[in-house]
């Protein structure tokens, strides 16, 4: 499990460089002296990614059986999947379908031949200050820097046995 | 699979009265005569609901590690969970937890002990056109009626296998 995380990890980002850390303090800086929780907040959930064996047949149920607004498929390459990304008005699922030999998602559909809900992706503000406040509270981040993630911006992963068996995807928005 | 969805849908909801189908004629009659698309449409994500195995733990992680508001922790007798809301903003996740015997849950969590992503409810504008539509569309409705959900509306849900692994909750909204 844990290497086909850092599998999805490696294979669904890319190296980001320098972040900006805002500093801002508060109460909370007395629980938490070096990372107060004001450093970051958790924001929107930007997506639902769901892993399907066949593509075009999930893009036709949401298209044209539930009636959504469906993007058109989308190859990245470099991170070993086609999208097409489903609108729902206040957030989005991503169909996620493998591309290549190495798709990190190949594994997934291994274990669920019919597809199934692969992570969620909550937006952050702070990407740096909620690793280092969620390393401290013994959250375990799959990246010792964050990735740029499939939307062109800094994501990382949090382990899934420290979310309640849930892939999180958080997103600095 | 199946048994374990039925069992869901029928102790997670009870039965649902009178619905009055709103009749609006578009062009997409001329596809489904019958049951025009124009007759419902798909809206928000409503919530995506999490089976956790322990519940305070699991609602410490969003409100206290992640930051995010969360609701007390609700008993629902009538559907066999505990339930804890975590607002994102835009949408919420629903933490599950077994009350009782025979909650529907509770298979769920023996097959994924460290929790997971238990299904995605979307919202819809006339919860019976839909069912009509969909059933002609050969998607399988796992209720002949819609029932009332943990929310007091009308729900139904639709069968993995016909969504992508995914078991998707459809709410009047």
């Amino acid at each position: 499990m844990a290497a086909s995380i850092v599998r999805v990890t490696g294979v669904l980002c890319r190296a980001h460089g320098v972040f900006q850390a805002r500093r801002q303090l508060s109460a909370s800086m007395a629980l938490f002296q070096d990372i107060p929780n004001s450093l970051w907040k958790l924001g929107r959930l930007n997506h639902v990614a769901i892993a399907v064996p066949d593509l075009e047949k999930a893009r036709s149920l949401y298209e044209n059986v539930l009636g959504a607004k469906v993007s058109e498929t989308v190859p990245l390459p470099e991170h070993g999947v086609y999208t097409v990304f489903v609108e729902l008005g206040n957030t989005k699922l991503e169909l996620l379908h493998p591309l290549g030999q190495n798709s990190p998602i190949s594994g997934f559909l291994h274990k669920n031949k019919a597809g199934g809900m692969h992570h969620i992706c909550i937006e952050v503000d702070n990407i740096k200050g909620a690793m280092a406040d969620l390393k401290k509270k013994n959250i375990r981040v799959l990246s010792e820097e964050p990735k740029i993630g499939a939307h062109g911006k800094p994501v990382v992963f949090l382990h899934p046995k420290d979310c309640d068996g849930v892939l999180v995807e958080l997103e600095e928005a």
